[in-house]
């Protein structure tokens, strides 16, 4: 027998996730078994407790503390690294690249810290790194840039990343209901994590432009590189002024390339977004990705964003794509393209100079009430040639404040930070402005 | 050398499409014969006059007006069949297919009509038939029903499939212009075709969803066998109605199986969506598919569903996997898997009976303004137990006939059906009821 026609599959974390790929694994296994021509095994799952009651039934044999002994264990052909973290996670990885072995995961964090090591590992070893549950859960977004895509080069990639976020704003909107409150009510409701700071601050939104930006311009940006801002600086007045100006408020990343210089922005920031732009309209833990290819134009991903059942439906996908793998010669064509290759050879790029990167701002201020104030903030933003498109002043609690919110025409990042800067040194700005990005996609 | 380090390519057809796909692979070339590590030859091309000019530069010693010669060539390795209709394009599909070939095609009609036998070719004979572009240009969602969403099995898929209708019905809300002078503008501006039939009575959107419905449950529907209304029919009245009820109207094709019955309905008719759906704010040329998978949840594909740029960036996403399979052991299992395999190994099914396919409706028909008739026409529809859920009633021209338009609550195809029948034959009723299904989709 053909050592091949039985695929051995180990997943190391039997959280949420790691439990959702071995229900539906199990659930489905017959089927795919009869279509791919092999036998499917799922031969060891590591966990952290081995008494822990789960909802799955695993037998107790097939369980293990121990995640690295499933890594090097030749009886296993595909890693599901399902940990989380980056340290055992990224240990768990390279000992199964380095053992030639396939690694499916889900890990953004792990990925945007280690990717550039990670896909050497798999280069050198003849092993195989899949992830498509890594970004946008249920959507199969990582496949689309990187093969049904594989025509286009890609100019623009905007979307929402983060469903926990997105929750929290659509909720805030139509409750009109505070930060604070919201989030505290989606913690209970198992919508964000006891620690929220990953989420509600844009980091692993960040993660997952990382790895985006990797597929469609093989290069690895960090988070520090990037303009990260998040979501929990936001107020239900926010909501009601973008409304006013016709915008709703997403969190996105952005990432954009001119393909004339060769410079590549990366960003993630609360954005207002024009209210009949169907992206606005993705509300929920909902993700959306709007990819502009510059053959197909733009094409529009909408899906669960995460969650045991989306999640699983990606791993389970990377999965038989590595079965494929692994009934194919390890040397051939697919497998330099499925372990590490970016959507497209690209050319290299750089980093834009924050002065290239440009964009209308919103910019919302508290400012003691008193005559001259509007005009000492406008000679502030001229001082720096930033040029006002609207003002919206009014009274707000303690009295002898208001709040200012003004909109730019078009500007650019240094100038902006510049403005801040400025404005935050003047005694009738009482506390750091909010600083929001118009997002003007024509598509 | 290897003879596979040379992969040659065959466009039969070099019209709007087959010139896009030659215009963008010349210029991407170099990247792509980097990364595959192939070296890539548009070998032939055939044409129907040898003189007419083209955009692209094809050197006359590749042209022929033989595309058969061009599907046996030994020198060509993967046909691309851009020529459309059924007949000749049938004839190069299958000559290519039993000499091992591989087959890209765009052409949603052949798969449709001759689907069955094109698959069993390629299976017999080891050839691969892709088709990625023959549904819904630029988005993969071919990919995404057959790798990315393999674990799920597909309850309801629904969307627009045909951007000409889509434009069609935008410009006639949008500009509250009758059907017969958008369509005359359509035309003109190239966006319908001059024998408009195929895309306005829904068939085209109808051979789409054949295909989705092999993919998806494995299984030929042949557009006979479907529910097949198009949009000539469709007033700015209706737009008006629509609107009073918080709907918007787009041709949709459904494909929705019960996997508890194993019971399939496809069908393709004008939908009255909530105006707050994502898909109801698709308009212009843009095609959108939803899918809902028991695994991933619901997942929506929103893009150019034609044009030359999108559907080249389809056939070309297909050329590359065409050479990855080339690549690889002809027996291997992604052959098959690629080649004929639908979505997932699915149970049979069977269609729906009519009485099985329920939904709600809207109705409107052009009554005698005379006392009674209301009392006429809900008895009528009583005595088929089609419930009333609206009524708007209007004045119209010609004096002496009135407008009525009616909603009902939950009913079925067939109650539906004979509901009309029955209409149709009162005196009071002046020409034949338009319906339009009502689409309670809850994502």
């Amino acid at each position: 027998m053909n050592p091949l026609s039985v695929i051995r599959v180990g997943i190391c974390g039997l959280g949420t996730v790691g439990q959702g790929v071995w229900k539906h694994l199990e659930r489905i296994r017959p089927e795919l078994e009869s279509r791919l021509g092999v036998k499917l095994e799922l031969t060891r799952a590591s966990v952290r407790d081995l008494k822990k009651r789960r909802d799955v039934k695993v037998p107790a044999s097939k369980l293990t503390t121990d995640s690295l002994s499933i890594a090097m264990d030749p009886n296993v052909d595909i890693v599901c690294e399902l940990i989380g973290g980056t340290t055992l996670a990224r240990q768990v990885t390279l000992a199964a690249l380095t053992a030639g072995k396939v690694v499916v995961s889900a890990n953004k964090a792990l990925i945007s810290k280690h990717g550039a090591e990670i896909f050497e590992a798999a280069r050198r070893h003849g092993g195989h790194f899949l992830f498509e549950a890594s970004v946008a859960g249920g959507i199969p977004i990582i496949k689309a840039l990187r093969e049904g895509l594989v025509a286009n080069r890609f100019p623009l990639i905007y979307g929402i990343l983060n469903g926990t976020c997105n929750y929290i704003l659509t909720q805030m909107e139509e409750q009109d209901a505070p930060y604070t409150a919201v989030l505290g009510e989606a913690k209970r409701l198992g919508y964000a994590e006891a620690d929220e700071a990953l989420d509600v601050q844009g980091w692993d939104t960040a993660h997952k432009a990382a790895v985006l930006t990797f597929l469609a311009h093989g290069t690895w940006v960090k988070p520090e590189q990037m303009i990260v801002e998040g979501i929990d600086r936001i107020t239900p007045i926010d909501f009601k002024n973008a409304s006013a100006l016709g915008y709703g408020i997403k969190l996105l990343a952005v990432i954009a390339r001119d393909f004339d210089t060769d410079e590549l922005s990366v960003r993630v920031h609360p954005t207002l977004l024009p209210e009949s732009h169907v992206v606005a309209k993705v509300s929920g833990v909902f993700n959306a990705v709007s990819v502009r290819g510059d053959v197909a134009g733009t094409t529009l991903y909408i899906g669960r964003g995460a969650g045991q059942d989306a999640t699983a439906s990606a791993v389970i996908s990377d999965l038989v794509d590595a079965i494929s793998l692994l009934k194919n010669d390890r040397r051939a064509f697919i497998t330099a393209r499925k372990a590490s290759a970016p959507a497209r050879p690209v050319r290299a790029c750089r980093l834009a100079p924050s002065e290239h990167i440009r964009g209308r701002y919103y910019l919302r201020m508290t400012v003691s009430d008193e005559p001259g104030v509007l005009a000492q903030i406008a000679a502030a933003m001229a001082a720096k040639n930033v040029s006002i498109a609207s003002v919206i002043q009014s009274a707000q609690e303690p009295a002898g404040a208001a709040s200012l919110v003004l909109t730019t025409h078009q500007s650019d990042e240094r100038a902006i930070q510049a403005t801040l800067s400025r404005l935050a040194r003047l005694r009738c700005v009482l506390e750091r402005p909010l600083l929001l990005r118009i997002g003007d996609f024509a598509d």
